[in-house]
Order: structure tokens, then sequence, then C-alpha cells
């Protein structure tokens, strides 16, 4: 599809075209730029709110920086869009997030613009002040170094340990504090406070002014007063001042607030910032989903709202025709609180994905049992560890791929002290259209490994119940309910929950030479192919291991007694996984068989729908299809009699 | 060995014996509880420095808390020993970090006054807080929630996150900040330079004093001034004084500075702050290793100095007869510094463990190349993610352990975009005495699983000295090389270094029958079993697999062809391991043999000598020869034909 870029805007491929511009066409570019967001965004999909409030930064960060030898990271990424169209692609951003298209966040690979890859919160303060250390040590004195973060993933201890860093390497530093309240739900904790009450009350540099106006009217009164006015200006200065903010109390220098949809004044200011030697923040306040009446209403929504009508904000919904599974977060979502109406134990936490997680049932059900702790992973597990240890049971909900911030947690603080802390792991296996960074590949194999860990996937919505049911009765210990992105597969699946025997799979059908084990939803593609095969004649076993550990060792036994031909099939890395599990059960047991595991393979596996991105690593319903004849007309091979 | 307690400290069991004591005695037991730990330190080695500089603290705490009831969780923990002595446990405190003895962090199955496993930092406050909110919920108003933590521990993201969402939490949490400056070596950052001049200049309470004095005196200047004081006070009050400290910005309410070592000052302050409510911060300044004058001048050296005579604070070190070979940690120091001379984009980064990781060598050789970041593992990481951008090669030297801690910068910052960062993982495999938070035993499972990444583990220093040297050449991408805490094996280390081809083993010897696969130092034992058996005329080949990724293709299929029967020896755990990617060629080119893996089994590993837990888990000389005798005689069991 065509889209018409602004006057102004049509004229801009490289930041070299947008330095041409007269400042006061500045304006104007931004309108341009955010309409032009809108336009893509509300036919192709995407995040929104989160680009709309950049965008009067975005172009003056290019105006007066000299990217790409500038150095500029964006944290997240989703807000990137304009940084991207206004480097060199626009005319390829509508294919943003699509398979083979471009990705949803900066990327290394994608253009010398992007200076580094994101998409998990949080990393660019440490990452420009590796490149800054880097020009300090080559003698680059002249290269700018930018980071820009949210308040939100400010709140995240990798932030704050880059900022305790920076704070005393003498680099060319500036990080821009992007403050609009939200995450994708709102901001919560004591630093969204703290920055609200910078903004909403007197500014630091006001407050400066001011007492100064007073101190001067008081030196007026006589000699005596003027000493009097020396000494509290000495204190205010040699105490209070130098240590006054949060960021100056660890060694930045604060500018701020300013208006971050003022692109002049942000002009103006990064201009000046550029000749201030050292570490420097800039307080900038701006409004998510800002020049898009609703987007800024109702920012949660508008975070990513899929496709809308640009005129009138109607976001279009396909009606289905019949009645839809669920999805697996709204299953956890209303099952949780179903819990814990009836166990007084258990607690909800999230990591700042109250709607992302459909914790906000529980949250708005029981204030009092549900946590958004902020985008801080790592406290989550280890907050989650010490409710536990009062005999809480909580469920701590984390998306997997987000899970590998708080690893060590899991390891050291939950699992080593065998607290019974359940780990839900939703947007467990490939992610879709975020990308590399967020796909939940690694789950099985990194749980898999630690002691004392229950690790298990329902094929269901029905299983996801009944695990969760299961995981909150008394002296579970660690419990991984890994669950993917996106619905299941049952319209009625609010059925009455039963306990499930740990480590305890299913037999779904009986069959034939070949025998296909899985775990979790993708089961579902091996039961259309089972379904597909039959029809030709071809009917293999397929058994739902619903545990990658323990095992279901009366299970596997039964498998390889029986055949001879196994295919393992999950979601998730082949190194490391549930297929690797079964071997290594094999080889405790000197079983032998013929094993062709399915998963993810061993590289980077980029954006794209689910459903492509499984058919692209082999392990959708054809893929399945086409080795079990593979498999079916192959013969073990000679080494076995070798 | 029997140790004299004092004649207060030999009456005291546990708390409760402690609180029938004066208030004037607590100086007098406090020397007392020095002395002991003094004492059996001394004579059984452990952790030193941290324990001595809060033994007032500790005495007060008990004194003062209802514990267990009232709940303390102590950072790191290496510092509770005078915890310990006073919870029960003191006349098995000789047993102290020895197998089958008590251990040295607080755990929750030893003691009910451990309310929470430590062991790595920077988890006490996210613990307090879920104890707190469970105590809330429960109606448990007067119960009170300790968490003690050190400036270095607080530098950690972990503790900011906790902070954050403390800070709003309305519950009754004590924070401790014992301010020493030191970790191991001492503490860097821009919040150490903080707390330093919060505690050397004007205290904020004084200041408060002080202020409100002058101001005083100016209003007796008459109405005007009074007016413009009163406008003042409201412009300090409004603006500044709430937010004038670091953690009021964070809404905790700060008390401090108090001395320490003061126990009854910190025992009326201790009374005071129980009846105030919500989230408080108490800061304490300490000296490590207070009361042992050597301990206080080098902190570092005495944080856990070995055997000592406690007269004249000689530290004894066992003079070999023949020259030994070197620490692991030592070849790092050297190499990384020799191949930094010939290199110039070569940096080593460390969090917080210089004197650890033996970094220090390169820090004082190359100030502007090596960095200690803190304790800041996840930037340590995306830090040197953001140097290899520029083009440098980060050799990142994090504890195996501690490398949990940043997983996902692992990930997501290094993986995904093929940095070339080195990652060398000290104390990886069973790491001793510091027990199950500190062994290194997941590490070939955690990163094998990961794309882009190398993974390697020297079997000895000269190997070492060689993957260093491979992993520096252009465009090696993310690589790991793990190796073990302590000696290596050769004298005569400091060789030429030369590249290796990546994925590439080694043949140590041919054999019949039996073939051993190693990977890392762990060889050394097989090459010992090897030996032994040999006498016996007994000949396993034996191969140094060098790389558990890439795996060395041309060996396995060198070795699965001769040999049927397979023993895999690793320093990691079993499940996921070396061992299991092995199973995965063999599955993948469907070999058949009988393969026998030997590593760390699924289960937590508690502390003792590295050979004592080696013997245990079944992996040192001794039980592989028991694993190659067993297997020479087994058949492949009759599973292979049926």
């Amino acid at each position: 599809m065509d889209f018409e870029p602004g006057e102004l805007l049509k004229n801009i491929t490289t930041p070299a075209d947008l330095k041409k511009l007269k400042e006061f066409d500045l304006e104007q570019l931004s309108k341009e730029l955010r309409q032009y967001i809108v336009d893509v965004v509300s036919v192709y999909g995407g995040h929104f709110g989160a680009s709309l409030g950049v965008v009067e930064l975005t172009v003056a960060l290019h105006y007066v920086l000299n990217t790409p030898y500038d150095q500029l990271v964006w944290d997240v990424g989703h807000q990137a869009y304009g940084h991207k169209i206004l480097t060199g692609r626009r005319e390829l951003f509508y294919t943003n997030r699509r398979y083979n298209g471009l990705s949803g966040f900066p990327k290394r690979s994608e253009s010398e613009y992007d200076t580094f890859g994101v998409g998990h919160s949080s990393t660019s303060i440490s990452a420009a002040l590796g490149m800054a250390v880097a020009s300090a040590y080559k003698g680059e004195t002249d290269r700018q170094h930018v980071a820009v973060i949210g308040d939100g993933a400010m709140t995240a201890g990798l932030a704050f340990e880059a900022l305790n860093h920076a704070g005393i390497a003498n680099t060319n530093l500036l990080v821009i504090l992007n403050d609009n309240c939200m995450s994708i739900d709102p901001n919560v904790g004591a630093l969204k406070e703290y920055l609200t009450s910078m903004s909403t009350s007197k500014s630091y540099n006001r407050f400066r002014d001011d007492i100064g106006f007073v101190l001067g009217k008081i030196s007026e009164l006589g000699p005596d007063a003027l000493g009097m006015v020396k000494k509290i200006e000495k204190s205010i200065k040699g105490t209070l001042l130098k240590n006054s903010n949060l960021f100056e109390s660890l060694k930045f220098r604060y500018f701020g607030p300013v208006d971050g949809h003022d692109v002049k004044r942000l002009v103006k200011t990064l201009e000046d910032l550029k000749d201030i030697p050292g570490p420097k923040l800039l307080h900038c306040i701006t409004v998510k989903g800002k020049g898009f009446a609703m987007a800024e209403k109702d920012q949660t929504k508008w975070h990513a709202p899929g496709l809308f009508d640009k005129i009138t904000g109607e976001i279009k919904k396909s009606v289905p025709i019949k009645p839809v599974p669920p999805k697996y977060q709204d299953v956890f979502g209303h099952t949780i609180v179903e819990l814990a109406e009836k166990n007084d134990k258990i607690m909800g936490i999230t990591p700042a994905m109250p709607s992302g997680s459909s914790l906000n049932i529980m949250m708005k059900a029981m204030p009092d049992r549900a946590f958004d702790v902020g985008i801080a992973e790592q406290h989550a597990v280890t907050f989650s560890a010490g409710l536990a240890t009062q005999g809480m049971v909580p469920f701590c909900n984390i998306y997997s791929s987000f899970m590998q911030r708080a690893y060590d947690q899991v390891i050291h603080d939950v699992a080593l002290q065998k607290l019974n802390v359940v780990f839900c792991l939703d947007r467990a296996g490939i992610a879709g259209a975020d990308g590399a960074t967020h796909h939940g590949a690694y789950d099985l194999a990194y749980m898999r490994c630690v002691p004392n860990m229950t690790v298990s996937a329902p094929m269901n919505e029905e299983e996801l119940r009944n695990l969760m049911y299961t995981a909150q009765l008394p002296d579970m210990g660690p419990f991984v309910i890994r669950y993917p992105r996106g619905q299941g597969v049952m319209v009625d699946w609010r059925q009455p929950m039963k306990e499930i025997e740990i480590g305890k799979g299913r037999k779904l059908c009986d069959g034939e030479d070949v025998a296909i084990l899985s775990i979790g939803h993708i089961g579902n593609e091996v039961s259309k192919a089972r379904i597909a095969l039959n029809e030709e004649g071809i009917y293999p076993a397929h058994y739902d291991m619903r545990f990658a550990k323990p095992l279901d060792h009366s299970l596997l036994d039964e498998v390889f007694k029986k055949y001879k031909k196994i295919i393992t099939v999950e979601d998730g890395v082949l190194e490391g996984g549930m297929g690797s599990a079964i071997l290594e059960y094999m080889a405790d047991k000197s079983y032998f068989a013929q094993v062709v595991r399915l998963g993810i393979p061993d590289r980077v596996v980029e954006h794209g729908e689910q459903s492509e991105l499984w058919n692209e690593c082999g392990y959708d319903a054809n893929s399945i299809i086409k080795e079990v004849k593979n498999l079916a007309v192959s013969r073990i091979t000679d080494t076995l009699a070798g």
C-alpha cells in the first residue's frame, strides 16, 4: 500500500535531509511524521502510543546530533518508529513487524542508525555508556552518546546499576528520561511518585532562583543579615543542593523538566547540552499517544491497538461467526481469581504487565493480594520468595523471555530453598511479531536444569487450569507453567479443575511404528498432523508429556518398549529442551530408538506470525506430517547393528 | 576443638538469654562475641571482616527484636557469624563451611532464625518486603521486618527495584544500610561517593538543625524578615527536604548516619524505629574487620584470610616444598594483560571482584582499560556489549553462579547481536566451601542453549591461555570460557599462546572398549583414573572435548565408530549439560551406544571441599574408576536387540 508523506517529510530520506530544514519547519515536520505513523499503523498494526509520544524528541535529536557518528540508543525500542522513518526506512515502514519485514525494534543489522538492538527494557544506559567509554578511550572527544529511556524502564535495576557506574565515568553521556508515567500499563513505585512530584511541584531550577531572590532581599536588611544569608547559602549549596535530586545524588547533572512536545525548546536544550561534559540527565515530560486524542485518553489500550480507523478511532476487531477460544492469558487471569477465592494463601505478582498477563483481573478483584511491582523481574521473583516463606502461594506471572532477567532469583531465592512459588510464563515459545528478543525460546532448557523445579506446559485451557490448580496445592515447591501467546483451542474452557499427578503425561492416541511426544500447546499441531496422516493410512501414536521435568518414566517405558521411531515436538530450543530430557532418560535406561527432535533450531529466529515461524522452524502440522512420513519409511541405521 | 566463650557469651544459647542482659552488659558481650569469632575463624577459616563489622549491630538487633517472630534478613550473609553464634549454633560454629557442617550463610533449613537463604548479594530488601506484605495481609501489625544490607550490595539493581516497590508499600519494613565502603574490594560508583559525602559532611539531620537556628536568628531581625524566613522554610520543606536524600526520594524515611559500633546507641535507635510505621532506612557506619587491627587496615586481604595466628595476625600459608601450579584466576589475570599489550581492543570488566577474579592485575597495569563496575552483573554484561559495538573486545569476568544474574543480558544484548564479548566464568563447577548458592553448576546448560554462543572449558592453564588467545581473535562472537575455583595443574604454565580451532577437541589417549569424554579441569580426574586403570590392565580412551558448543563432530564420529561404551564427565549439572549435547548429536546422527553421564546430579549440593563434593557427586577419579569397571563388564542391554 502507498502512504503519502507530508510535504516536508517526503523529502527526508536520512537525517542529512532533516538538517537542511529551518528550525521553524520542525513543528510542521513533527506533525507530518506523527501523521505518517498514524497512517501506517492504523492499517498495518504495531506499537502506537510510544512512538507518537516521542515524535518531537526524535526530530530534535536527529536535527541536533550528528547521527550515526553520534550514538543514539532507544530503550525498549518500540518508540523508535519515527527514528526508523527518518533514517532511510520510510518506504519499508509498512512491512514493520511482518515476516521478512522491518523489525518492530531498532536492530543493528537493519541500519547503521540503530546502534544497539533493543526489545527488553532498561538496557540503554549501560549500552550507551559502553559506547561512550570506548569513544573516550579512542580519543573521540566530540562524539555524543545519548540514551532515551522511559520512566518505567528506569525502575528496572539494570538502569540503576548503569547510572551508578555512569555517574563516576567521565564520559560524554546524555540520558534523556522520557517521563510519560506509563509502561504498557501506568507506572508504579516510589520513583514514579518522585518524578511526578518533580514535574508537578516547583522545579528544582526554579526553586534555586526563588530562594536566591528571597535571600537577596534578606541580605538587604543589613550587615548582620548578610552574614547569616551567606551561612544559609553555604549550607544549602554544600549539603542540600548538590544532592537534592535523585540523579544529582548519583553524580549526574540534572536538567529539566522540559516539555517533550516543544520541538524548538528541545533543539535549543540539546544544543546546549552538547557542550556540557560528563554525565547529564534531561528530564522530558511527554504524553504517550500524543496527538491522537483517543490514544492520549486510554494509553494502555492504545499501546498496541491493532488495526483501527484513523478518523473515527474505532479499533477493528474481526467479529467471529462462532465462539472462539480465549487467550491463554485470560484463562490465567480468570482462573487465578477462581483459585484465590478458595485458597486465601494465593497471591498474584506481575512486573509491569497487568494487562499483558491479565493479572489486572485479580488486581481489580483482590487489590490486597495482587501486585504490579513495576519493570522489576528480579524483585518480582525474590519478593515472591519472601511471600512464600510466610506460607503464601505466589503466582509470579512473567513473560518467558523476561524471566531470563530473573534467572538467578529463580535458582538462588526460590529453587534452592524449595519455596512454593508458581512461575506462570506467558508468551512461551515463538512469540510472533515482537521477534527474536521476545521469543520465549529457552525456558524449558534453562528451567529444567534447576534442582527442585517442576516444569510443565499445558496443551489447552483445561490443562492450564488443572496445572494451576495443582501448583497451588500444599508443598508443591517451585513450579513452572509455560504457555504461549494467543488463543487456546477450547471454547468451553471453564471446566471444574482437578489435580494432575506431578510428572504424569497423557496418551492421546495409540499408533503404529512412530510415536510423537509433544509438550504444551504445540501438541495441537501434532493433533492436526495426526488427523491428516490418518487419512493417508499412517497412524502415529501421540503422547502429551505435560511435564519436561519430572519426566513421566512409566509413559516413556511404554513408549520405548513399543516404538523404535520417536518424534519429539516442543515450541522451544532443541539444545537442552524436552527432547534432550527424553534422550537423557533413554541413555540412563539404555533404551535405543531413532529420535527426531523438532523445536526451535540453534539460531536467531526473527519475527513473523507464530504459524509462519513454526513452519520456518519445522514443527507446524505440515512439517510434522513430513517428518512422520520420512521416519516411517526410514530404517534404523546400520550403526545400530555395528 | 574446644573454644571458650566469654563470661557473658557462655550463658547465651538463644536471643531469649541475650534479652536477660542489662543494656550496659552489651558492650562486654560484643567484645566476647568478637573474640569468639576471632578464635574460631583463626583456626578453622571462613569469612572474617564482615562479621566483625556487624558485631554490635547483631547484638543490638537480637536484643531489641523479638526474633524469630520478628524477621531479620542478612544480605549476602557472610556477615552472619555473630547471628549464628547467638541463635543456638555457638557450639557447632567450628564446623562452619565444612563438609556436613554449618553453612557459611544463613539457611532456612538450619535454623528458624535464618528467615531467608542468602549467599548472592542484594536479595534482602525484596525478601523482607515479601515477608512484610504477607504479615500485613495476615494482620500481624506488630511484626517487624528488617533487612541488613551493605552499601556494596545496595548498588545491585535488585536492591533498587526493591526500594522502588517498598517505598510505596505501607509495611513494617526497616532497611539497615551497613555502610562500610567495602564489598570484598573497596566499593565503587556514584552511590558510594554519595554515601561517603553524607557520612563525612554535615549530616542531614544536623543540617536541619543548623539552618533552623540561622533562620531563627534572621527572623529576630524584624517582621519583614519573619515573612521571608517563612517563605524560605516553606520552600525548603516543600521542595528540597522531602527529596533531599536519595532514600527519601524513594519514599523511605531516612535516619542516620549512626555509629554502628555504639551498641547502646543502636539499641536506643532500634527501639525508637520500632514505633515508626512504613518504610524506614537506618544508615549505619561500620568498619569492616572492626576490632582486629590488621583486618581494619587491609580489608580486602582479611575478607576471608584463611587460617591465621590470632595474636600476631600472621596468615598461615603452607609453604610448598616444590613449585605449585597457579590458580586459574591468576592465569586469567596475567594472561589478559599479556594479550591486551598486543591487542589494544581488549578491555577487562568485573562486577566487584577485582581480587577474586585477579582482574586487579590489569586494573593496575592498564587503568583506562579495566573496569570494576560494582556489584552489577547485568550492567557488566550490557556495558560490555556497548563496548563491543565499538570494536572493543571486552573480557567480562564473572563467577559462574553470579552470571545467572545477567542471563538476559547475555542472551538479549550479546548473543542475539553476535557481539564479541568474552565471558570468563570463574568458579565454574563445584565451588567448594561457599556451597549451594555459589556452585557454578548450571552454566554449561544455560549457555549451551543460547544461539551464536561458543562454550568452552580449559583442562589446564595452557588451554585457558590458548582459549583466551583464541577468543580475542577477530569476529569470534560471544565466547564463554569457564574454569574452576582454585589451582590448575601446570607449574610451567606461561607457554606461548596459540589459536585453538573453534569446536575442536583433543584425543588424549586411545583405548579399548570404553571412551571417556570430559570437558574442563575435571578431565584431570579422568587422567588420574586412567593411569590407575592402566595399572589394572584396563585401557579406556580419553578425549578432552574442550567445547560444549559447538561440539567436535569429527571427534565424535571417530568415537562412536570405535566405541560402544561411553562415559561423559563434566563438573556441571547433568540436565542439559555437555553429556546431553553429545546425546543430541548421537540422536541426530542415529548413533547408538551405551552412555553413562557423570556430573552434578539433579539436587542441591551443599558445601565442602571440592574433592569431597566431586566424590559425593560421583565424578572424582575414584568414582570414574568404578564407572569404567562397571561399564567394562556390562553388556549393552537387551533393548538394543529388542
